[in-house]
């Protein structure tokens, strides 16, 4: 039941000897996605040893080269590796031409199902789901259309305890109220909390992955109490309007996003290659919001199972 | 006066973590000349501190992505780091509508000038020369159209050294039989030798990259006695029958084309994932070409300042 983000890449637009462009792998309940693609991304996955064969799914935020020019020859490699397996492309609609153009240009056939989902660039969309988790779709503002990753896993009804419901004899209408978190009594005076006769609740996690963005104010509950928040912090403060004009945020304007979205903890993340240090990140972020550590290529973030007693 | 050969990259299609895709820096009298440009060039540039705004002319065997796909990345960085130096992309005609389409998906402006000379298909073809050297394109054998490329310094008329033109009084007419070689007899019986009043005789050096290719044999006098060659050796003797399929060569077949060529030196390169060592690839090769090494990233070739007396 993990939920884990491993960094590929953390830098901006020009990559340098300390960061790589845009990359990570989310993973959750071992099913892996790719989210952006910069050049050298299969580098990055050979090198980190991630089974690079088990991404279901690559998402790409938007076409600058930083975040997707890696994607070409991962997916020429998957054909020189025998790929069988679909694999999903999520991305502006753009992305599916310039790829098959590519593929015809190198000579490189696909030896796997290639499908390819387009993001919207003005809604808030689920673009994939399975039993367990939705992925959403979130338009940022930057240069060119742009799309935010929120990752939600979904709630369940509870699950009764099997032993407990032959040992109390808890009957089906009593299992669908307990279920739906109602406290039973019976006419011979038992009472049975669903706390007490169901398997601890899971709470859903959330991870969301923004960038690259102006600061938004996001007007989307779904966005609230996530448990991690991935943002860019292109630049620090002395550089705001620069940061306005390239349509990038800083490190403080990266916290107070996660502030305003009640956010559990901020990874900061693509860093322009003019900091040689990024200490001044961190500080900067963490006088408006606490929990704040920075991107780093092969560190791997995981988000816990968190167990709960719903109140009844 | 250096003539250096680093690779970048000399591995097969697929990157391993010992391997990247092919990629290297001819750098001749301190011009740099990028040859091949495989996904994750800029960043092993990078890496090795090589300073890439000094490359003029890149080179493009073929369009295998393992040889261009690194391309886009690099010429976009350019355009981020505002460079202004024209550069010139030799390679394949369909590079040209492919870089430029892919510019515009990726919403990319170029800030420099980028020239681009196609390369031919069928013949031996000067494609850059200065006063100093040539580069020529020379047709290989592979799945696509591919070109080898060999650089070729110029030889050039003797100089005489100035204080002896002065203290021997030779003459214009001397100078110019000096120059061509031949010895002068003065009436008086004076005898001047050119090798005693000219400067040294620096012999041109000379580099061939050849890959991806069957082994050819190559009916062109410019190869013969070529102080370098880097041959692909994708596979091993064992894999002969693979090599042939797929076009390529093996350590053995490269070796051969080195001792037609009658080369100084050998280097081996673009070796397939398969093989987990590269011992047997030289053994393989040295067994008929002795002066044979492996290709490794990050490392460097020299080819040295011969002089040499001419017999006159």
């Amino acid at each position: 039941m993990n939920f884990d983000i491993t960094i590929l890449g953390c830098g901006a637009a020009t990559p340098t000897k300390r960061h790589r462009p845009t990359a990570q792998i989310v993973s959750i309940r071992d099913h892996l996605f790719l989210v952006d693609c910069g050049e050298g991304t299969q580098m990055q996955l050979r090198d980190l040893s991630i089974k690079m064969q088990r991404i279901s799914h690559i998402l790409i935020s938007h076409l600058h080269g930083d975040h997707f020019y890696g994607l070409i020859g991962l997916l020429s490699t998957y054909a020189l590796l025998g790929r069988t397996k679909e694999l999903m492309i999520i991305g502006p609609k753009e992305l599916e031409p310039w790829i098959l153009n590519t593929l015809k240009v190198s000579s490189s056939y696909l030896t796997y199902p290639l499908l390819f989902s387009p993001t919207s660039e003005n809604e808030n969309a689920v673009i994939w789901e399975n039993d367990w988790l939705s992925i959403h779709s979130i338009p940022l503002k930057h240069r060119v259309q742009c799309n935010g990753f929120l990752f939600q896993e979904k709630s369940h009804e509870r699950k009764l305890i099997k032993w407990m419901v032959k040992e109390f004899k808890i009957g089906i209408e009593e299992s669908i109220a307990l279920k739906k978190n109602q406290v039973i009594k019976r006419a011979s005076g038992e009472i049975f909390d669903p706390n007490d006769v169901c398997e601890p609740i899971i709470q859903p996690r959330s991870y969301f992955f923004c960038t690259d963005t102006l600061p938004l104010t996001f007007d989307y509950t779904a966005l609230q109490n996530i448990d991690l928040l991935y943002h860019e912090s292109t630049f620090l403060e002395e550089h705001t309007q620069r940061a306005k004009a390239t349509f990038h945020s800083t490190a403080k304007q990266a916290a107070q996003v996660a502030l305003n979205l009640r956010a559990k903890a901020l990874i900061l993340g693509h860093f322009s290659a003019r900091y040689p240090h990024l200490e001044d990140f961190v500080l900067e972020a963490k006088s408006i919001f606490p929990c704040t550590t920075l991107a780093e290529e092969g560190k791997t973030w995981s988000i816990p199972l968190r167990f709960g007693k719903e109140s009844v």
